[in-house]
């Protein structure tokens, strides 16, 4: 059997490649059992072809969850079919595939209904799972050789052409989490035809929401970020940009961009670890970018019409669920 | 292996029951070749509890299709797991189980999309399949002793309790198909909180969409049929009436029940067997009730607020299918 | 001119009957000058025919707003029609018209969307306002003899038939804010056809949800509060209920009933003065509510199935408004 | 007072411009009287800037409806506002508006739920109205020097800025109908990110409908027709095209631009006077559109994934209303 290697959480700021067993076609038992529960005859084997670091990778690795040492990161994946269950009728061996991150059955209720966020069947312990995550299934991460897609037909998502995908596939990566992110936040603040649009923060995914914004028919898509580097990326690709270093308010700088300090939509595209503008610029304030949003959607302000990428935060049971929610109100996507 | 029976389609105007083989767990390659396609592990073989008899079997029966002699019918089923595959997970031997007539296996595009009345999987001819139908991929119906259901867990609903649902199994086994093509009638048109309802047809399909116009809040349903012991049936549950066998139009039945000659929303569950009012009832007018049901909408004609239940005609090669398209709008549900 | 008089907030803990003029067909400038802006041709004069007490107007009279004294409260309307302007249409002197409590132009564009709970015509300082009510426009509240509606077309509906109207009243007065309220928050929640459903509070405004989860054919709604003879009207029309004076845990009150901890849908009818339950029922609590339905809604925990009714504190101006949409996160409507 | 000068259909195939009387704030009484209804002082009376003709009006000058003579021409309207009602609160004199083509008050029932192409006040005969329009309430069209439109605030949007607007006149004046007609296909269409999209027609509806499919994220427009000029157009926009005088199947000249023959969303843009293919072309063929489309969507056959642009035919009383329905299932707009 071929063996496996995969980047493993030892402790707060440190990870390391340790060899790891290969995959079978079984659910997970828990953390500690990955390959101990029933037979999955609906999953693949894949190669992983490539994959990527997520910001929420570096809430465990930081040491804010309690992912537990030895966890296998990693939950952005592109792979290629090498092995697969008696019930995969849509893919074959040599497949090349995207991975979506979250993971679902497709038969439970939830599934049935379109919100495959919060699937019953994949997580025992709660609705929704992701590879690689605290909390959320016990799934081997994808930052290794060889990982395990359940349910596979239902999951994967094929390229048509094997060529021209590996020829593409460094844009291709971004689709198994990234780009949807950032797509799904854009959609949920109803960016449409001719909106003008706020995305606070200009890392990977509020990048990748900017992007969406102009596929959606945006007509002005403003960008901030405290980084020069990253406004200049947003700039490359026809966004405006603010930058949050200077000391006038955001609402202000939009106005010098638009005429008016207001945006029809607006994205956090920041989370949980965001920190102030100004010289608040040192200290973490969880709240800051959804208390700039609302300063410029005063007139707008309506359910849909903001949107919060990210936030739920597994395993920080320290920290009553609750609590969070109240302060988070939407849990999307795992960003 | 144990035998198998079922109700075969012998030539217009006759049906027998005929021994048939036991099923296997395997895909329709044809509809002379039932079991010859590839493995079906995610089915499951039922032991039929209930059936019924739909109004769309008597379009073949009468002769009015191309289904081949030897078609076994019935897509109404009720039934108990006697045998399922390796994958499927949801389901034991034993459970008790509506099967919905139309037939998807969840992991198609258009099923992933909630389109599942098109899946691209079950039917190689064409999107879409359900049991025992001419043209609708080749499944063996379930007016028989056994039944091969596909994609088990995503297709079939169990009911909890198996001793309650026996107690109650002559309602339930409305809900293959008989109710939730009324009610999705109901649902199409726009019915609820305080509809003003005109269901035309008092069928088994009318009178189950009328009773779903009341589950979805309607404040008047008007139910309109020539047959008298129909309308009887839906004045036992609270529905008002209207004779189709009297002269006055029916604008004018309505506005003596509520006081106008409108609705919000009409539904025909007569279907394309109809026939016209008063001295024209002896003649089919495929047409008559939704020009009827266009009399009592005008200030609401919009798509939504009237709908026409059922309407694909399978097999019928002499006429064009896009004709047949112009002319019912909605392909909704084999009713 | 005819005279008038309406209900005063005095000071906290006092209101008033006070004289006060009689309404102009003019727009509100101000607080302290209600008919201080440009002619109301869309407007009409309502002579009161009832009027009620809501709980938003005790969050005022307990002195938890900003509110001033002289503000004539009441935004839960029934009126006549005693004058219009000349670009009313649809309504008729002597017509009986319920008042939907949130004033809307229905012109701008935020009307246009739909959205008219955040109008922006009606309110000059923010999106949104009410009648009777503290920041939300310098709209002179109907707990008074007459009042002005503007927009009338838009604003009010007119009962059709003024005797049965007039016989039916008391029940027609609940259509201004108690019953829609309890509607929206239902609807908001995805009740419907068989839902399993927990309302939390018992009050007018609770009650009127859970009569509109019956109406939304719900199959089971449970109603908790911690006063029995609420509890008792709840049951009168079929509801089940929880005291959650009780010692036992919601979810195991609700296990009781249903045999699972669970529910499909939640709303809570309590508000931000919520208090504790058992020993800490002395304790203002805002966000027991929400916490405790979170608890039963494990498997379902997804945007629009839990709903807050209500939330929006207008005039506390010593606390952020930020702060505020964190912990209260859809701002639905004031009930 | 001012005159006025409007383009009046005389007979079939002759138009002309004749003197009419300026326009009154008055509603229509009937064609031949439009001025003799009751006071509109929520309108106003527009110096047109720019108009269009519409294929529409070809309907009538071809003399294919009952269109009186005498009647003014013109539901294509960008002009100046030049006197107001006194209940006209966002506009004023000087500004330039877009007209939308279809007529509503914003008060009724059907426009407060968003069915403004149903208004139930604009045309006593029946819902919805236009202006310039047989059978479409008697309102006075605007291929005129002047023009009265009612509902001002609700009907009319505002250029922000004159010197801005008056310099891309040319591009603005699409907004009445032509452009937004083709969105409205492409979003009835299912039209969205990474769509590939048939686009039947290269006239202006057309290529505005592509252009929208495009701005809606589109991956692939294929635009066909059998004018050389317009496929030139439609590529000079980045369009893919399909010369449908040739003699291959549209299938087949699809399946050559994408790999299969088979789209995602098609739209009909040419309308009721299509007609045949090949040596066909010279004979009208209502359907043949309809028909095309439905072989390249075999897959995506749903409600939603075709869409015909227009075919409500009014004054064609020759043929009853319920057989034109039937063979056009949604009334979309007039285009």
């Amino acid at each position: 059997m071929a063996g496996n290697r995969g980047v493993a959480y030892v402790k707060p700021g440190v990870v390391e490649v340790q060899s790891i067993p290969y995959p079978k076609l079984r659910m997970p038992k828990s953390e500690t059992d990955p390959f101990g529960g029933k037979d999955a005859p609906h999953g693949v084997i894949l190669k992983i072809v490539t994959t990527n670091i997520c910001g929420s990778d570096q809430h465990m690795v930081r040491g804010r969850t309690t992912a537990p040492p030895g966890l296998i990161l990693g939950h952005e994946i592109t792979g290629e079919v090498v092995e697969k269950g008696n019930d995969v009728e849509m893919l074959n061996v040599g497949d090349i595939v995207t991975v979506p991150f979250n993971i679902a059955c497709g038969r439970c209720r939830n599934c049935r209904e379109g919100k495959t966020g919060i699937c019953l069947t994949v997580n025992p312990a709660r609705p929704g799972a992701a590879y690689g995550y605290v909390d959320m299934g016990g799934w081997v991460g994808g930052q290794a050789e060889y990982v395990l897609v359940p349910y596979a037909d239902f999951n994967l998502i094929k390229f048509p052409n094997k060529e021209k995908a590996m020829a593409k596939i460094k844009d291709l990566t971004l689709l198994s989490d990234i780009f949807p992110t950032g797509y799904h936040g854009a959609i949920q603040a109803g960016v449409t035809t001719g909106s003008i649009v706020y995305v606070a923060g200009a890392g990977p995914v509020g990048l990748a929401c900017a992007a969406s914004c102009h596929l959606l028919g945006a007509a002005v898509v403003i960008v901030g970020d405290m980084i020069p580097e990253r406004l200049t990326q947003a700039r490359s690709f026809g966004c405006e940009t603010v930058d949050l270093r200077k000391d006038a308010s955001l609402a202000d700088q939009i106005a010098q961009i638009t005429g008016e300090p207001l945006v029809d939509s607006a994205i956090d595209c920041v989370g949980f670890e965001a920190r102030g503008h100004g010289s608040a610029a040192s200290v973490e304030q969880p709240a800051t970018v959804l208390n700039s949003i609302m300063e410029i959607t005063p007139r707008r302000r309506f359910p849909g019409n903001s949107w919060i990428v990210c936030y739920r935060r597994p395993g920080r049971r320290g920290r009553s669920g609750q609590d969070w929610l109240l302060k988070h109100p939407h849990r999307a996507r795992l960003g």
